[in-house]
């Protein structure tokens, strides 16, 4: 792990994700100022050794480096625009990385806007989960200019092992979209084959054993395949988070003109997860929703 | 690799999966006999060190363990039942083995009138493609009576790296069913993922380097990814035949009153890239059918 030795680091969102980051970047040594909505989680990051600030602007006003894991594009943005904004403090030294999951057109509307402000901009969203996090193995997809995301390296190494700069601004948030595509995908053909599996007499365990090494294997027959196989379905990333992922891919293919019938179905699907009460839970229980639909 | 040095192994379809794995017989040591309905693939065979015989029958008369690779379950139904087929010679110390891609009901029916007959019958289908035959690192499904497949296991060591014994007969081919389910499925995944990266200004390359190591890392990305991104669609694996193992699952689920949305979704893409001319391509070639299909 790097080193972070008196170096201020900003985090804004201490969810199930900003919490553990948050916790890597204390023990590389940084002094990491926090801020979240929900004043308890800002709380147990005091206790855990970061400062606690009073909103986001206070972060980006101590902080140059300012890393943000929000949930969705429009907390993002009113967390850069709203009150008490990040973009009424921004300065030349400004760096503001997004490390959550937002929407690729609007990351380039925000760059800009803080760009014009005199800041500068990188979408660093990751793939890893909770787990990822916890253990500092994230995957890294960046956007933006090489000198920037340079200036994130020393961090970026302490949250993940793997960074890959992919393009300008927002490509890094198309990579994620495509990741999050094929993790609900591939969700999905586990699901499908490990019911009819268990459905012809075939022991599903044994059945996902066999598949290891071979065309079928996956992370996602390693890990969501287990879960389905002991039915425990805690998150993890949520239904609701994996439909709206899902959401955010549709959208982004209907400003290309571009149709996609798998991801289409995939979200229909999991609409279907969220109406039948299991939106809290883990993605691969899209295993219950083909397991309970008969044809 | 195991040495079956003066065994005498039958081995019936020599496409492109059985050719590699009857030269790893060969060079493992055994007799082998062989069969094929095209005459020319026997003569390649017999260069290589075989005995070529003049009938399915003429191998089962005389290699008690007779390996059969057919292309589907009519083939296979002929080899065994057909005009000089297996069960003529059928003895107590035969044992049959479909290593091919079968439907599962069908096989438990074959394995009936083998042991009718005084035969034993395995079904251990394999996953890993011609690489996998070649290089023997093919991943054996079996289902069948344990002392079958362990009278059957020197052979398995020759050719695949990994036997998993999923239950009674016909669980390899449901297992294999659901290994072509997740292949089919997650080439689709693959390919909506790259194309709409592609279509919105991200080097799929980059976004396939980044995703590697995450969630949405598989053989299929691995593999089938590159091959999107080459657009080198040379087979591997048919389209055309990645159609009829889709259609096998949808009986198989049908049969037992279960939908397969994402499966039905997917047999209909196969359908497409077979009616754009595209049957004879590498079952990645899914994603000319996504990049051609504006919506």
């Amino acid at each position: 792990m790097s080193s972070l030795s008196g170096q201020t680091v900003g985090l804004i969102g201490l969810g199930l994700m900003g919490q553990p980051m948050g916790r890597n970047l204390l023990n590389a040594g940084a002094d990491l100022i926090v801020y979240n909505r929900s004043p308890e989680k800002i709380g147990i990051m005091v206790e855990a050794g970061a400062t606690g600030a009073a909103s986001s602007q206070a972060v980006a006003e101590i902080a140059d480096m300012v890393i943000i894991v929000s949930v969705d594009t429009s907390t993002l943005e009113n967390i850069l625009f709203g009150e008490n904004g990040v973009i009424g403090v921004v300065r030349d030294e400004s760096l503001i990385i997004d490390m959550g999951t937002s929407d690729a057109d609007a990351t380039r509307a925000f760059a800009k806007k803080i760009e014009a402000a005199g800041g500068r901009y990188i979408d660093a969203p990751v793939s890893g989960g909770t787990v990822g996090a916890e253990q500092a193995t994230l995957t890294i997809m960046a956007g933006g200019d090489a000198q920037d995301i340079e200036r994130a390296r020393p961090v970026f190494d302490v949250l993940g092992s793997r960074l890959t700069h992919i393009g300008p601004q927002g490509a890094g948030q198309v990579a994620k979209t495509a990741n999050q595509m094929i993790v609900g995908l591939t969700i999905g053909a586990v699901a499908e084959a490990l019911v009819l599996a268990k459905r012809a007499g075939a022991d599903p365990a044994k059945v996902r054993e066999a598949l290891k090494g071979g065309f079928a294997d996956s992370r996602i027959l390693e890990l969501h395949g287990e879960r389905m196989i002991t039915e425990n379905f805690e998150p993890g990333g949520k239904c609701a988070t994996q439909c709206k992922d899902m959401e955010l891919a549709l959208a982004l293919a209907a400003k290309v003109g571009l149709d996609l019938p798998g991801t289409a179905l995939n979200r229909e699907l999991y609409i279907r997860a969220i109406e039948a009460g299991w939106g809290g839970l883990d993605h691969s229980a899209l295993f219950k929703v083909i397991a309970d639909n008969p044809a």
